[in-house]
């Protein structure tokens, strides 16, 4: 199963991590809890629309931006999962794997 | 403040209106209660990723296409109300209507 929160944290940390921040830089400046946004970045929490806004706001990224990102990787994700059946098993143990880990 | 939940509430509802399904009908086939497919569909509820997906799958539309909705008007709001100054005081008045009623 595809699960939105897993891409929502990827996206938040990689925009994090391409405006060379800290987690605690974010979490401050979105007034979030430090251990709440990790876990949201790890996909272990669902994010409020709430604290999206200010997350995305501390970010400076427009949240449609992370949405069409979320978007995009979910794409990717679904295009490869519709064709099992013609790729390599390992190629497709890997997709899982990247699903449930990531 | 853009609420996602707001905007994924209104896709869901379109998609399913668009394919003619009832809230009864989609709730059921996506092993939700309705009560709660309608909170999430009014934007009063935050749908879990879980659900989300589930509902996404009774619907018959990919998530990646919900989120590209969602993202697409987000971005819409997102533009306008970055004009507040250019832009005649009722239609920023309806704009901000929009945001808080929809």
């Amino acid at each position: 199963m595809i699960l939105v929160r897993q891409e929502i944290g990827d996206v938040l940390r990689d925009f994090r991590l391409q405006k060379g921040r800290t987690l605690r830089q974010v979490a401050s400046k979105a007034s979030v809890a430090l251990g709440y946004l990790s876990e949201v970045e790890r996909g272990q929490k669902e994010a409020s629309s709430e604290i999206l806004a200010s997350v995305a706001d501390a970010l400076d990224v427009p949240i449609s931006i992370i949405m069409r990102e979320v978007s995009d990787r979910i794409s990717v994700l679904e295009g490869m999962r519709g064709f099992p059946d013609i790729l390599p098993d390992d190629l497709v143990a890997s997709i899982d794997a990247e699903l449930v880990t990531h």
